[in-house]
């Protein structure tokens, strides 16, 4: 403890050394179970299973024919055909009662029995029919187009040895050994609890400072995922008591607890002690090497384990592929499937995370070469996580990776079905309007990267996309886009004219505090929220507050002195709009549709220009034609009609 | 139509031409649905899903601290701290009420909403508190360890766009927008009949000729694991009015019907005409050009696509993976995971299949590079399919590919955790309980593949297993084994003795017809069954004839020429005892568990020896070492006593 009270993390454990004390302590394994064979498709099988009988089950038919006695067709020819006296018939499906003697036959069913006696089949195409006797054409050997009782599977052999999956082959080979029912591995019961005084159910309203309850519902998909069954026991908030009480119930009925805390540290030390008092022998490690992923619980009870997984969703996820997916694999035996990989080039430099090992998501694109571009994000951020490919391991000794350098990227999925179009740059809602008309109008699939403006443009510098959006403001022509794309190298043609988005000042609805314009910003009862420099409303901003120094004859930096916020750095019109929806600050400069979102009033300042900038290298692309054709459509300008402050050419 | 009656096919289609037929006959699609979230794992998006929030909600502090206005802390040092007081707290889930004046700070959690007037952070590690005080001894930029509203994902922003697939993350970004309902494209019904007289439902008993039903149960997990969800209409007979019965209610409940025929033509014929009679437009393609799988119907009827597939599993899973799959994938708008694959040396040539695109089962081995050898089996062997890794495609237009060749081989399953000790030769049972001890007690997991003792010996002798069961009599020497291990240029150390099986005459329970021994096979009413030549049986029951024809005085070719069934080749120990255990045949020479298995009464003959010859490069492995220290330990001499006939030295 420091003197504030709370627990400093102490104990820190490697992967590796997380899986061995787990190995040790969480013993305990799910009872197998007996299912029926339609409920047996990916379970694994704990009892070696023999059968019962012959694979197939007699010497069958292989063909349509007739059951001979081979030694009777020895010599026969097209020119000198034999005769054989057809005796009878067999289907498949039944059994032929009587012999076959010499000179005679039987007519025979693929499938069907071969009828004492005879000890092959003469193929139907071999033959011809009349009044009850068989032209043979061709000799037979002994056993020709019999499959042999046995000769597939043994009476008494191996069926599926205890251990394997049961796959959908594995289905058809025990029916056909006539198995109803197999015992299989039991599947763990996962025991889930969330904790935070700030989570809520999704679907309920959202009161200020709350966040909906994440966790519960990830870690639910990722135990189903896992070949578990999840158990909530629900969600509590910061209350020793509580998670005490949840934590108990949890402990009785499911082979494997799961309880993740809160986000602040002061919640971590709750579900720490929680654990830490209920558990025997209790907790093995306090805080993992790893990142994201750090304030990890590893303890166990009587054997089960228990794992306190970080509250933000991205590290418990982490954690959980990590450490707790391996064990829900081990305890119920499954194989679980091995990570997909593949080289890549990475597109920047990244540091070690000192002594923690990293895992790194990424953005994987491909060109000449697969590229990986590292996403520097919160580990709150589950939306940059879900766009991500997958990750990158950077090990905890390492001081870094030079950008260029081949590295490993663990794919969270099959990473197979490439999108035929690649954006990156500034987030646009009247983009992802385009993209979806794109979509349902010409079959054309995108992937848009927000990476911002500048990100945007040196992609499509660096050849590494098909077309950026960017609304970039040069401070010095006061003009968009246009110089920027100059100094990039980028030919003046690769501009594509996009559309305008309204700017403005939004303001609490009904303008409480009667704000008329930006020139109130000196009233010390008002607070801004201003965007972060390098942004173009930034730039706009700071123009017309230059305007009003002027105006007001004092110099610039005394005027922005005197503006409360105005050292904020808001990073998207979103969050100037939210800050002022939600009270945090009474005017902001944003896009009109940002406004219309929080249900702000506006008071309209300009517009800004938001364009394409187009890769020379796919100008030829037919979806980038098709895009840009989108972009000029009836259909995209009556869809984005209804957001409020755009227009079109 | 032949003489006979039986439908020719006509119109065989390939089967891209097969999928192309369906692409424009089968456009119904099952209707999307709402589903909840904890069912949307799996999912494929059919609207898609805008934000209705910033993610996150609010400006959240990243780090457990206090909330300042960043330029009341510039120039804050070590050396010189600056003084700021606390006005209040704020944790995760509430938000302040109050605002952060110049000169003020908030403590603030992690989690927890800025307040109103602060723009940063300052992390409780750089500050000491006292008296309501707190020391700051660095100072905080604009936005530090504030995680914007917005900055994840923007209010409006596409969260899923139609046509995503919802894993883990996207349940979790899903829970994070407050979603708690989703709109996904409609999982396929389909149907699946089942027909032919010779089925019956696993668990039943299985009376002569019939065999259990393995289409039904095995399109069931194929049609699940497709993602469809499968519906049975029962398993019909040879019954044209039963089958139009079944396909008519199945057409209307259904999305999408798979009929498997059953195994011969005549039935084939029956499935092909009650599916033309019912459907329309009806049929589009009556054959494919592939192997296996040529027998199958394509057909449609009102936009829902009618599928026959064949009677034998292996060929039906063969169509379902090429056709049934990617249908179901589509009409679904699933993506489908692409197959694995890997690059694997041919160890045999392969001949076309004249026409047809082959695809051809194959087992995967590794040593130093992937080997696969093609396993020729009759689509009836779903034991065999069940073994197999994968499969290679041998184009239609290809007239063989050579030995050694480098083929590309599509993997049924992952294929990644290899086994310790690969096996290779001749099926014993006793074998079988040795691999469930060494699992059981060392963890060694082997994989014994069933190729006969020959095939067994040539394998270790080209270096491609460790180990291989052979039983080889000489018949110069009449020894066992060893001449052979000599002539196959493996040292004599090689050969490791194992275990004796003894081998006797198999008659029927009570001994109906009074059989003494072979000397009564000259009996006109006795049919012998007989192993294949080349057998260590069929060596040893020849001497035994030899003999027998000495003492009566006669050539042994027409000793063997007076009995019946003398020629017939049966493959296995097992085939023996079953053609004797089902009447087709009244004696034969097998193993004495085998006779057991069918509940046969038993003469002994004499024993025979099954050994293991060793891969030299593999004596010292410790899966090698084990599996011999396994063949000589109490445990497997224990568990095997319960077979019949072994003996253990």
């Amino acid at each position: 403890m420091n003197g504030d009270g709370r627990k400093v993390f102490h104990r820190l454990a490697t992967i590796e050394e997380a899986a061995r004390m787990l190995e040790e302590a969480a013993t305990h394994v799910p009872e197998p179970e007996r299912v029926r064979l339609d409920q047996a498709l990916g379970r694994v099988i704990s009892k070696t299973v023999y059968s019962g009988i012959d694979l197939p089950p007699f010497d069958r038919a292989e063909m349509d024919g007739y059951a001979v006695v081979s030694s009777d067709t020895d010599g026969a020819s097209e020119t000198a055909p034999l005769r054989l006296r057809v005796v009878g018939r067999v289907d498949a499906g039944s059994a032929y009662a009587g012999e076959v003697p010499n000179g005679c036959c039987v007519e025979i069913a693929t499938g069907a029995p071969i009828p004492r006696g005879a000890d092959a089949v003469l193929m139907v195409e071999y033959t011809s029919r009349s009044d009850g006797f068989i032209e043979v054409y061709k000799p037979v050997t002994p056993g020709e187009n019999v499959a042999y009782a046995g000769s597939d599977l043994e009476i008494g052999e191996v069926v599926l040895r205890k251990g394997s999956t049961v796959g959908v082959r594995e289905v058809a080979l025990l029916a056909s050994t006539g198995v109803r029912e197999v015992e299989v591995y039991g599947r763990p019961k996962v025991g889930i609890i969330s904790t935070g005084n700030e989570i809520v159910e999704p679907g309920s309203k959202l009161c200020p400072g709350k966040v909906y309850d994440v966790n519960s519902h990830m870690l639910e998909a990722a135990v189903r995922e896992a070949g578990g069954i999840p158990l909530s026991f629900g969600r509590v908030g910061d209350d020793m008591e509580a998670i005490r009480v949840g934590l108990e119930s949890a402990l009785n009925g499911t082979d494997l607890i799961l309880i993740s805390g809160g986000t602040s540290a002061g919640l971590g030390d709750v579900v720490y002690r929680a654990i830490g008092g209920l558990c025997d022998p209790g907790i093995l490690a306090h805080g993992l090497h790893i990142k994201p992923g750090k304030p990890t619980v590893i303890a166990a009870h009587m054997g089960k384990a228990v794992i306190g997984l970080p509250g933000y969703p991205v590290s418990a996820l982490m954690v959980f592929n990590q450490i707790v997916k391996p064990l829900i694999h081990r305890i119920s035996m499954a194989k679980g499937k091995g990570e997909r990989t593949l080289e890549a080039r990475l597109t920047q430099r990244v540091n070690g995370a000192k002594g923690r090992r990293w895992f790194l998501t990424v953005h994987v694109l491909n060109g000449v070469e697969e590229k990986a571009y590292p996403v520097f994000a919160s580990s709150g951020a589950i939306g940059t996580l879900a766009r991500a490919d997958g990750y990158i391991v950077v090990p905890e000794d390492l001081e870094y990776i030079e950008r260029d350098e081949m590295v490993q990227v663990r794919l969270f999925g099959d990473h197979e079905d490439k999108e035929d179009l690649v954006l990156m740059g500034s987030h646009c809602p009247a983009l992802d309007i385009l993209l979806e008309v794109l979509f349902e109008e010409e079959g054309i699939s995108a992937r848009a990267l927000n990476v911002g403006s500048m990100g945007g443009l040196s992609s499509v510098a660096r050849g590494e996309c098909d077309l950026a959006g960017i609304h970039l403001l040069d401070e010095e022509t006061m003009t968009y886009n246009a110089p920027f794309v100059r100094r990039a190298g980028l030919p003046d043609w690769c501009l594509v004219k996009g559309y305008r988005r309204r700017q403005g000042i939004a303001i609490p609805k009904g303008n409480p505090k009667g704000i008329t314009g930006l020139r109130d910003l000196i009233r010390e009862d008002l607070i801004f929220a201003n965007r972060n420099r390098g942004s173009g409303t930034r730039v706009l901003t700071d123009r017309l507050l230059k305007g009003i120094a002027q105006e007001l004859g004092i110099e610039f930096k005394n005027l922005v002195g005197k503006i409360r916020g105005y050292r904020s750095e808001f990073k998207t019109h979103s969050s100037v709009a939210a800050a002022v929806g939600q009270g945090r600050a009474d005017l902001g400069v944003c896009v009109e549709s940002a406004a219309a979102a929080y249900g702000l009033e506006f008071i309209p300042i300009g517009d800004e220009e938001y364009d394409f900038v187009i890769n020379p290298a796919s100008k030829d692309k037919r979806a980038v034609r098709e895009f840009l054709g989108c972009l000029r459509s009836k259909k995209f300008k009556e869809m984005a009609r209804k957001l409020k402050g755009f227009s079109f050419q």
